[in-house]
């Protein structure tokens, strides 16, 4: 069963808030095995709701209209159902009177306009909303489903999981299920990870696609079958072929963060960490104490953006250069002893966008731990706030490379 | 001139992301004046993300497609776009050889499927993207405009604004010139903002607009004349009233944001600034050296999140209770002292979810300067994420009001 999604108003169109509904529901018909080919946005005009209403009864088993319900002029949504499909528009009593029996109840009179929210078109079913006034509507018009949602999301949310899945459910006939699994890797390209799977992406159950933000490149594996365990069960062999060819480069899966991963991974080793920053400014330090709970591991940070204090606090001998691997490990096994911990990760480089001893985008990475002490020299493109956010991630990276005994080699 | 923007990719179809990109681009449009009917977001498919392209291709004057540029066979915008429009497609030697000399740049052989980033329809001109290697396309094509953008919001973000953008106001034809003026403002509420400028509101040209981020509200105002002088001359008494209505919690203007400001404050004044943190783990720091050039005033900072490291690097005596003014201003003239610098801004505080002596949301900043030191505990709403962002705001804010002799009354 194909399901498209229209979200209504004209603030969505110009960025004034950001449609996170479309997601909330996409997610929640992946998780039913339902489908979705289309998603719209569309303007408070009632001409253009209409067509885009026609254009998804068109091309779709069932249209979810999200926003546009409400009791003010601009919520026409009904009205463009009524338009898209022929369907009159019809008074109910009975929803009028609880209407005006919820305003009572909070000793108000009801404004005349929430009146609106007692029109729907004829045959639809209301959906009751307990999270406001604008009832939800199902419609069943030419075999095909329209369903009315409101825009807010708590309401949205509600209806959503009681009423328009359930439904959509039992219409498609069928239980399948949509598992996906996500594979989280560092220290590949794109296509380089790509072209290792590239004979994986020949089967269509479970299918791979890619997904890169930041510097980490994800791996998503999604199943469809007739049970979460079924799906499981055919992700897994496949997750195992993946995670074989990767190697270590794979850091977590799903919502595992780097943040979260190493510090589990300190936690489990009973390190505490601290940092020495010059080029990163405290950005690694503040992702490790991003964590609620991260204070049990991480102890503090020094950021030494000055030579001066590179060699004073962490004890850095010659500054006559400090964008190499020698400043960076004095910094990591200085930022040891002077914030008492196991594991110390250091960052110095060039952010730009003036070159600093070297060209900008060179990151030097420094991880000490009990046992020793490395660098590693890395080179960014981009701006300035990229090669920081870059250079952070692979902070924390190459620490977790450190801890499991392997050192990047990329 | 209307603009319809296409997201392409099945993770946003099925919420595995939420499309930002799509707002982001609303915004932007609006801004210059540029007119939006419909957003659509499609899958992965040849067929479907070129019926998207012919639908929008007859409603709109132009198109913008985000996602589905990248090396891998998922990224298939390209081959749409020719389906599409009838264009074929042509290999671009040059680029081809651009991308080589990138990757032989990092001392790595080019992965065989980059070479797809070269193809692109016949007659597209490539909009260079420094973030990335995909290029961005600019189409033109029966009068028609399309452009094809990354996905990745940092890569997206760029182009719109270098080269979108910039071709979408010139083919507009628009004569009238619009011209906004952001006038930023910290320390007082959204709703107390609007009350002060009430009566400001009635103008159409210049029109005044609010917008509330993280804890700043921004006052845009707005206005469309035959030319920039003319509408900056209808700008400037609106500005001026609404400032003098303001007083000083007017930090900046347009893309001056509080890093700025506070640092240019302290170059005038000839000071060094240094952070001691505990609740922002190395945001105030991170945020102070996000500007090139930082380092001729920021010296560094230390992130004590430990109480030990409180009492042994800064000074604090007492910390039987740490989230309180008195560790605020030892923290801040211990790290005048540890840093040696002449500003010293210091934060502690319970950032959740658990609370930490105090409620989640309470931030205690203080400030040191060669004069006095003094500390304001604040009170925010909110996750962990916000607290921490808010409290960094607030401690650069303070530290400018604490420079400029005029500590927050509010």
């Amino acid at each position: 069963m194909i399901v498209e999604v229209i979200a209504v108003g004209t603030e969505l169109l110009f960025g004034q808030i950001i449609n996170t509904n479309t997601a909330t529901i996409g997610a929640a018909l992946a998780e039913r095995g339902l489908d979705a080919h289309f998603q719209q946005t569309v303007g408070d005009n009632l001409e253009r709701i209409a067509s885009s209403i026609s254009t998804a009864l068109d091309r779709a088993d069932a249209v979810i209209l999200t926003g546009g319900i409400g009791p003010t002029q601009d919520d026409i949504t009904r009205e463009a159902v009524c338009a898209a499909t022929g369907l009159p528009m019809v008074f109910n009593d009975e929803y009028a009177e609880r209407l005006r029996e919820w305003w009572a109840g909070r000793g108000k009179t009801m404004p005349k306009s929430n009146l609106r929210q007692a029109y729907h078109p004829e045959g639809a079913e209301l959906m009751m909303n307990p999270r406001g006034t604008a009832p939800g509507l199902a419609i069943s018009h030419g075999g095909k489903l329209i369903f009315c949602v409101p825009g807010v999301p708590a309401e949205m949310e509600f209806l959503l999981a009681n009423d328009v899945i359930p439904r959509l459910v039992a219409a498609s006939g069928e239980e399948k299920v949509i598992v996906s699994r996500l594979i989280r890797t560092w220290g590949r390209s794109e296509s380089d990870v790509a072209e290792t799977l590239d004979d994986l992406f020949e089967g269509a159950n479970p299918s791979i696609a890619f997904l890169a933000s930041a510097s980490e490149i994800k791996v998503r594996i999604t199943a469809k079958a007739d049970s979460t365990v079924e799906a499981l069960t055919l992700i897994e062999p496949v997750e195992t072929e993946v995670r074989s060819r990767l190697g270590n480069t794979v850091f977590g899966i799903d919502d595992e963060t780097i943040e979260r991963v190493l510090l589990r991974l300190l936690s489990d080793l009973g390190y505490t960490i601290g940092t020495a920053e010059s080029m990163t400014g405290g950005l690694v330090a503040a992702r490790l104490t991003d964590l609620p709970g991260s204070s049990a591991v991480v102890r503090g940070g020094l950021v030494a953006y000055t030579n001066e204090l590179k060699q004073r606090l962490l004890g850095v001998e010659d500054i006559s250069s400090v964008v190499d691997a020698a400043t960076a490990v004095e910094m990591a096994t200085g930022a040891q002893s002077l914030l008492d911990v196991d594991v110390a990760v250091a960052v110095t480089g060039s952010a730009g966008p003036d070159p600093l001893e070297k060209p900008p985008g060179t990151v030097v990475i420094a991880v000490a731990t009990p046992e020793d002490a490395r660098a590693k020299e890395l080179r960014y493109s981009g701006d300035r706030e990229r090669i920081r956010a870059y250079g952070t991630t692979a902070a924390l990276q190459l620490a977790r490379l450190a801890l499991i005994g392997s050192w990047w080699k990329h």
